[in-house]
């Protein structure tokens, strides 16, 4: 279970209480207090004997979390989650997460992969993964008929996450809403440094010594989202912003690796422009 | 309040409601349960009302304790830890630990400062702090009456805490079992790699690319006891021991003084071996 | 061109005098004097124009070479280095070698793939590479046999280097010898501390607060041989066993990974227990 | 000897081949081709022999540096460099900077310390060291005027290297120009982000997971200068801008440090907007 609502005294021991009742056992808590703007965020990982469904917790803590006040869900963690990949010509993501999937390290199920190019194709029809070409046309229109596509087909097969794999297209403000808080981006530097184009090359130019990528929700302002996690590495003067790319690709996987994880297992609850992540 | 007792179902929603009922609010909770030896662990930071004392919460929570069959502890966190800094010659860790006592980084007073060398007095008492000489000979029956003195010294100023500051000397097991998890060192080294003597000198033979400092407290057994904290640092083929020794001197004053910080919060809780760190 | 000689002065005006003459032009240099042992050790990176053949460099520079004393080598670095991959039932690092060859960031050929198990058949050949199966018997003399036969289909695709990708197998002394400085492991610690089994497992019980991988030369002592890179990443109290070998598999595969490229890009000058390694 | 010109072949052998004929004995060698702007930048460390001087060095080295274009400078390694340091209010890094001036770990010397308060005389004057108050009025005449004092006070003891710790004042164009690249500034970001005022609230309202510091040239254009070196540590959510406070002066007293550090060791070319770091 995630919940947030405002502060009070007593909201721990209520909650705590509560799954006492419900004869569930705690396996992780994490709590945060938000003592800026007085704001109360959790996350309560709990076994319950069998018998006791998703459904009968839920409908035990509905009053409970109206009287707090409180934005709350509750999983069940054994369920893989359904995540779509968009990837463009680049893999190294892309044949990360498949990877992860593949090997169990990480809990999801890729019902689709979707491709603004035709040139992955071999690459995850390989895996038995099912792929889909939609290009984007360069104008607005057509831009906008593409991406009512690309929605349409992640809710077709009932998408719970999307997930940005390297995906070179600028999503319109509309996608960004109806999927919020649903689809992970992966930027190619330490935001907010070099958001927008090319950060590798104006890396470069600035002569900074350390790079990276950070793992975002996507939201209409581009490259703004809540930053769920970052990876750094040191660089040299003598490092190209070819070399930086790839230095940068080791970065941009482990970083999207890990912050997807963190999605995939409910440890991320998001506050205004903050991501709150229960690390593990 | 700090707490450790075997698992059982309840735990949390019993100590909260506990917390609850003497009208504490939490200002942080953290909690870890051992899954593999069934053990529960956990640190409490809560605000009481005005009025109600740390002995009317002790009191009430004694019962509660004997039913669970904890081991707890319970501080007022505004009041400084005093503790006594030993050091041999070399000065980094024992001057960074002044400076964060000097600027309130640290919530410790300093009421003392031993050494088993007189070189650091002017360093000492130029900050107004009480220098202790107290030489160490080399034969075990002198090595045992010095550091009986040091034992008394650290009792006579009512020392909650002793840190050794790159001091230099084996401490007998007897004394790290009177101040048993209130002696806590710094070595130069990632343990448990290069426990013991010279480990830049080794790391150097060894050919190792990545060199560190490791904060643990002192046990009978040499360099072998519970770590609460490690800072590393990469190195490179042309650096030689003495390179090293620089580099090392940033890790370990670091690495003590987080160590010691961590120690200072009651953010500590050690099980077996394992130093169970509540991080901030 | 890597070298190492005892020093003297005017050895780099020598050499660089030499490549000025051959018309070189000098890409990249790297020089190192071990002073504790009075040691030279370079590596150097020229082109030559168009009709120079490594073949007249070589002849050209055997004088100067028998002059000083140099052991040394050129290459010519446009050409893959033939390695062949060995892997036991765990595919991770595997997986990174290979999607690291087929997208040519690395530059190798994969000649062969040989397991001591059977079960990454499909993913091997599924990448269009050959797959051998060499079970490893438990008994010294079948374990010699098979190893005879890992040494002779080795040879038999003229391997110049051998990467040992998570293979659960203690290797011969004569096989460390017969490719000696051609073999690399990678170990999932922070050597020297955790050498042999189980590592993770030991750094839990030891409960360090930094775990990593180390990528080494092997030699005939186990786990002894000299380091080209290490990685690490910080852990908590909170990570079992198994959640370090789940981090640990991003360190093992990055430091394989980085090791085996700075092999392959000619980096590494081996000098007695330690690596020399020019790195980029 | 640090230089740069416009590449060519053989520049190395040529430089090299100067120093052999000094009966010079490199220490450290280090060069670096900028392939984008077809610019050699190198330092070179040797030993000359008794007898030979500076004078004579530089004589015999000034017709060939003019024959291959080269902004150059020779210096005495042995020299300790005259380092004058300003600061504010928060003496973390003058602290740190002092003791390793103390320590003899940099070769410095600090014929002054300057504040636009007068809060630190104290701390500074228990050094031994020479403290000047030098209020900055708010005004821009007043400032102006203050400015020229400080810049006055620079040159009348001969500093040859001006260390910002922590001064918390905007440098006016003409300072940073009279003093150009001689003026080491460090900022609490990972710069570009967090330019200018208050970067670790702006760092928190972003939701950032790594904070850092910046050392780096001061430039008339604020926080934009060339960047020698950057320190990073990762956070999490539950770090307040105090907090973020707190863990960053840690990591602005180290990337001060070792920026100064490789200034004062010559290891630093600027070119263009990027500084060439020459690493030890």
């Amino acid at each position: 279970m995630t919940l947030d609502c405002p502060d009070q005294v007593g909201l721990l021991a209520k909650i705590t209480g509560f799954v006492a009742e419900q004869q569930g056992n705690f396996v992780e808590v994490n709590q945060y207090t938000d003592t800026i703007n007085n704001w109360f965020l959790a996350r309560f990982a709990f076994e319950v004997p069998e018998g006791v469904t998703l459904e009968t917790v839920r409908t035990a803590f509905a009053p409970i979390a109206v009287s707090i006040n409180a934005s709350w869900s509750i999983r069940d963690s054994s369920k893989p989650l359904r995540t779509v990949l968009l990837v463009s010509k680049e893999d190294h993501c892309l044949a990360d997460l498949i990877w992860r999937w593949r090997s169990k390290e990480m809990n999801i199920e890729v019902p689709l992969v979707i491709s603004n190019h035709d040139a992955l194709r071999a690459t995850v029809e390989k895996e038995g993964l099912p792929f889909l070409h939609i290009p984007i046309p360069a104008d607005e229109a057509g831009k906008e008929t593409a991406f009512r596509q690309v929605s349409d087909a992640i809710c077709d097969v009932s998408g719970e996450l999307t997930v940005l794999c390297r995906y070179m297209q600028i999503l319109p403000g509309w996608f960004c809403e109806e999927h919020h808080n649903r689809v992970i981006n992966i930027h190619h530097s330490l935001l907010p440094a070099f958001a927008g184009a090319d950060p590798y090359r104006r890396a470069y130019d600035r002569g900074v010594k350390l790079i990276g990528a950070t793992c975002h929700y996507a939201t209409p302002e581009l490259d703004a989202g809540p930053i769920i996690h970052q990876e750094m590495i040191p660089i040299e003067h003598f490092h190209t912003p070819a070399e930086m790319r790839r230095l940068g690709r080791d970065c941009e996987r482990l970083a999207l690796a890990r912050g997807v994880r963190l999605h995939v297992d409910d440890r991320v609850v998001v506050h205004g422009s903050r991501a709150i992540v229960f690390g593990d």
